[in-house]
């Protein structure tokens, strides 16, 4: 695609993860520019929940999106459409991204005039858990017809987002999914974890998840510096 | 739970995955047992789509099963319920197993009694596609909810496997999936590749796919050794 800008990120020198994903994070609070970090199964609506959020988001932040596939660039062609500024990050076969990846991919962007950059990381509930991309927060998505015993089977990935989104809510009626067992396991794993119920094809429950992202990059940018 | 056997399994000590893998491929082709292995996306319905396959299956065949996950144990509890040879794979937060690892668990199976054993992998379309387990075939489980551009986004998991089960097939009424397009984009990546729809819940289609497997096991038990 000609309209698509697309970056092959290189795997990290960085030893350390950890402390590089720090130094961006600082680097990014001096910038004022508020970075989220988008989690979850493939398939489980993160791409058509981000549409659906930054929707109405773009009215009042200026936004951009880095999409993160092994290979396709469809999703970003989806933001595109909608407007947005918005890059691939090509992973190669890599199966999340570290900071330093993101760190290229913010590069490509370009986030001198950004308020939020939103990262959808690779549809993957291990290994992008186990790397800080240097985000202010993290975002776990999980979808209704993927069950409710996921935070069983991937703690790490409950323990490392502030929100949980319980997307496709409106299957709920056709799908065995317990809400009160969901929250039971990912508390368990994640006591402070606030999760929030949303259908991008409704529209229910996408603007709580709006104003709980848009009260994030405030809190952001207020923060001593 | 005190009724699940269950190994953590090492990392694998092998440089060389792929000739392990074909080690491994030979003993189980000389004992007569032919591996499965099982891959899709977390909540795909491996699980319930296996639980439905062997019901059948265990008429004809001796089968044990080998659920990998990286915590928990919920799945082998099914297997056991069901009255399956089951053990637990403990991966430890591993994204993946390898030929090594699936030996371990192998052994701890206990396969000299066996026709079939089936691996369920750990939930994750990118990195068990990396790994050859050493198993005689590769199935992939697709959920209707998680869409038709899938192959596109996730090329190896595809290639890598000879039969594509569509599962949660009840729910295409109330997704935008485009059978016709995951088809497409599957073949294009592997032109081979089988395709078949089900769904665990209402029992359609799972014969054909018990069919597929029993052939599959009887060609592995009549090839030249």
């Amino acid at each position: 695609m000609d309209d698509v800008k697309m970056i092959a990120v290189r795997e990290s020198v960085f030893a350390d993860n950890d402390a590089d994903a720090e130094a961006l994070r600082t680097q990014l609070r001096r910038e004022k520019t508020c970075l989220i970090n988008v989690m979850g199964s493939p398939g489980a609506g993160k791409t058509r929940l981000l549409l659906a959020l930054t929707a109405g988001l773009k009215e009042t932040l200026r936004i951009g999106v880095m999409e993160a596939d092994i290979d396709a660039t469809v999703d970003t062609e989806a933001m595109l459409g909608a407007g947005l500024r918005a890059i691939q990050i090509h992973t190669g076969g890599m199966c999340h991204l570290d900071a330093d990846m993101t760190r290229q991919g913010l590069q490509t962007l370009g986030t001198d005039d950004l308020d939020l950059v939103i990262l959808e990381n690779v549809g993957n509930l291990v290994c992008p858990a186990e790397f800080d991309t240097g985000a202010a927060v993290n975002i776990t998505v999980l979808s209704v017809p993927e069950g409710h015993d996921k935070p069983l089977k991937y703690p790490l990935m409950y323990e490392k987002c502030a929100l949980l989104v319980v997307s496709k809510a409106d299957m709920l009626p056709y799908f065995d999914f317990d809400c009160r067992k969901l929250e039971e396991y990912a508390r368990r794993r994640n006591p402070h974890i606030e999760i929030l119920y949303s259908s991008a094809k409704t529209g229910c429950g996408t603007d709580a998840v709006a104003e709980w992202i848009l009260r994030r990059v405030r809190e952001w940018n207020r923060e001593e510096r």
